[in-house]
């Protein structure tokens, strides 16, 4: 018999769960319907800064497959405009609104799958609701951005929080020719970055005119005549023409919740198992909506990255499909690029180790991209975290020039498979001139790191400190 | 009492080892002696091309330290243009030569390290050791190739061999003006990359006017009046003022071979233990002159790169300072960069695969270096090639534009630590659009490989074929 799969939330997860369904069990066995409420299918969000910010040029650019392609190409029935409000788990079925024409109706479901994303976190202050102040989530938020500061005599731009869509949407400002100010809680910009890394972060984004107001809190936006004014904070008031939300997100997990499906109490993310099933029967989840397990804390966690919700969406729909499939976890990595400043990170900071229960050791570096001889070698440095005694990696952090981030991605490997730094140290990575100094950096940042662990180790046995 | 080591050999593998051993033991208890029939000690021969090139100034660039510096900051005793020609293992004594003096004399050994290197294959070619014919080795090769070429009105080169170090030196050529041909044995050039990723280079090659001779052998170099004129090859003969060999190397095992030392029978290197040790007590062998393991193959190999020396003459050292270190072994990883097309390998290819005895199972994917839509972004070949049934990881090849090749070393992480193609293709890298499409070409090479693997063993269940 014929069974349905709903899937709730058109983007990255959902869509990449449809399409992996539809490969295992064709349109005569399985009828996928989607429904999203936003007016895109399956687009590239991490792009929305360079959009704004004119590199890249055009909204479709950034659609990975729109709703008709969908339909024709792999029978999936993609309704956009289309919310869910409510699930009965009980009866199986969904209750949605057409946002178009107003209407409601319900559709019954065999298997259903949450992939409801994130939404910026919006704190309740005095005219954040306002007109002139947007998050940055789906194309809709990027067009309506557009819309605001194409209508209108722009100069100041006041962006909140320094994570990395704060910092990409600020810089994008600076390249639209505003005034920039970035007003961040904590004590410096990427905050995911241990103190010290950076510095260098900061100092590019001075060098591009962006003020940074640290340590400051919003305290409410200002408006008249149903205009922005100004930003009101612990740094005094910001004219303002546009505020941008970058102060992280939260899962969308209200309808889960609702619906009585268990949601982990820490991050607010729907609880699911190896394969992504809920805890209830018939309801999988998958992508920022949902928890994913950290390979290194071994604690749910929730992070909101295409990359994630791709996967995780993925091994939902193999297994919606009749195949097999588990998720392994995540390691926290990411990258970026900031005023010039590539930034990488994979595992645990510093402070994150010892908040995990670990006794972190750590070793900084300050390196080179390419052989020290070679013209345009670049600086960076990179901060090893390992675990006393063990010697175990448990996180890394790169800041430096161009050429330097995406080698983030050996250290996670090597955290995927947890190597001591000892191992990753003697691990044959490549080697030229153009490429990278003889030592490459990611062995430099292991062997130092391995030297600190003996260190402390020797430190310890001879009675100046107690290694447990 | 003081102990004496001697180290035959002052680049990187030796340095290195000197190095290590004097940190783990000081002057009043260890003395240094490095003999070095060059002038030169610890420099970066992967630089010479650059230096050829015009893209590195000047000659001292490439030096890591001088044996001035050693002697001052290191008591480490290194003696350039001398040469050790002779060792008694059971007296412990050394004969070396003095090439200035044109003297002999004989130094006693606590413990002796062979750091000989490797030198360029010279086949038994007619003309060859004539004047204007160079390998690349020492930058006493690289000094020859200058004055030679700054002396005289060059305008035709001939490159024998298309490895790493005949593209670098044919792109070197052509940067310096002149016609350049290769002259390459087999079907393409590269040939440590499997047939169809090495098409881009030739591409590439061919667009910047390098003149490829492929299928091709050198049969005799033709002088006249005491100056090179001409190459015979297999495709006619072809007018050379300039002579470059890059056949590749062998190790220099023949000092250890006449002292009884034991070589290996396959690869001619020094045969040595997991701490660098001969089979003769207190002779140790660090870098291109001793064997090293291969990881994946599971047999010893010869890799004459500078930084298996380096990291095998650390272990050696580290060893030979009281410490303790073993060398866990290659996978045969290296990148380069010709005619603005970036290369990189790890592990085995098809070809490495079916020979070690694995029944290798690949897939190819063409993707880019960025996200599809980035202004700049660059397409690259990725050649993943995995075990049939088990999906073991066996190797990667990355052929593309800049960006791509640092991408290897992801690969070599994962295969250091044997994972699956399975498991790879979920590991948490980085994304974001400047630096990669949301599913890394890592990735993305990783989840063909499996689907392959997955096909592969289907058809053999179905009866089609027999997987053992």
């Amino acid at each position: 018999m014929r069974e349905r799969l709903v899937v709730v939330g058109g983007d990255a997860a959902g869509m990449s769960a449809a399409s992996q369904a539809r490969r295992g069990r064709g349109p005569d066995d399985l009828e996928i319907v989607v429904f999203e409420r936003g007016t895109d299918t399956s687009y590239s969000a991490c792009g929305i800064p360079y959009w704004i910010g004119d590199v890249v040029d055009d909204r479709d650019d950034l659609v990975v497959r729109t709703p008709q392609q969908f339909r024709e190409k792999h029978a999936i029935d993609a309704r956009i405009r289309h919310e869910v409000v409510g699930i009965d788990t009980g009866a199986g079925r969904v209750t949605f609104r057409d946002l178009d024409a107003g209407s409601e109706d319900e559709l019954a479901y065999d298997h259903l799958l949450l992939a409801t994303g994130a939404s910026p976190l919006r704190p309740d202050i005095p005219g954040l609701d306002g007109p002139g102040v947007f998050g940055v989530q789906t194309l809709d938020d990027g067009q309506a951005i557009l819309d605001h500061l194409e209508g209108r005599d722009i100069r100041r731009a006041v962006v909140v929080g320094a994570g990395y869509i704060g910092l990409e949407m600020a810089e994008a400002m600076v390249v639209r020719g505003y005034e920039v100010d970035l007003v961040e809680r904590s004590d410096r910009p990427m905050s995911t970055l241990d103190a010290g890394m950076g510095d260098r972060v900061a100092q590019a984004m001075l060098g591009m005119g962006i003020r940074l107001h640290l340590g400051t809190t919003v305290e409410g936006v200002e408006h008249a005549d149903g205009d922005l004014r100004a930003v009101a904070t612990g740094d005094g008031t910001l004219a303002a023409d546009v505020v941008i939300l970058g102060m992280g997100t939260r899962p969308n997990s209200g309808l889960a919740r609702a619906a009585g499906i268990p949601v982990g109490p820490e991050t607010g993310g729907i609880v699911v198992d190896l394969r992504q099933r809920t805890r209830v029967d018939g309801v999988w989840a998958a992508g920022d909506c949902a928890e994913v397990h950290h390979r290194v804390t071994r604690a749910p966690a929730t992070i909101a990255l295409g990359t994630i919700a791709n996967k995780t969406g993925r091994v939902a729909g193999i297994n919606l499909g009749g195949g097999y499939a588990t998720f392994p976890g995540v390691l926290g990595t990411a990258v970026t690029k900031v005023c010039g400043v590539e930034i990488g990170r994979t595992g645990l900071g510093e402070g994150d180790a010892e908040a995990a229960g670990f006794h972190p050791v750590c070793a900084t570096v300050e390196t080179t991209t390419k052989a020290g001889y070679w013209p345009d070698t670049a600086t960076m440095d990179v901060k090893v975290v390992a675990e006393r005694r063990s010697g175990r990696l448990l996180g890394a952090q790169i800041v430096g020039g161009e050429g330097s981030c995406k080698r983030i991605d050996t250290f996670a490997a090597a955290l995927w498979n947890e190597m001591t730094v000892e191992e990753l140290l003697n691990v044959d990575l490549s080697y030229a001139p153009p490429f990278s100094p003889l030592w490459d950096p990611v062995l430099i940042g292991a062997r130092k790191a391995w030297d600190a662990v003996v260190a402390d180790t020797s430190a310890a046995r001879r009675g100046r400190d107690d290694p447990r």
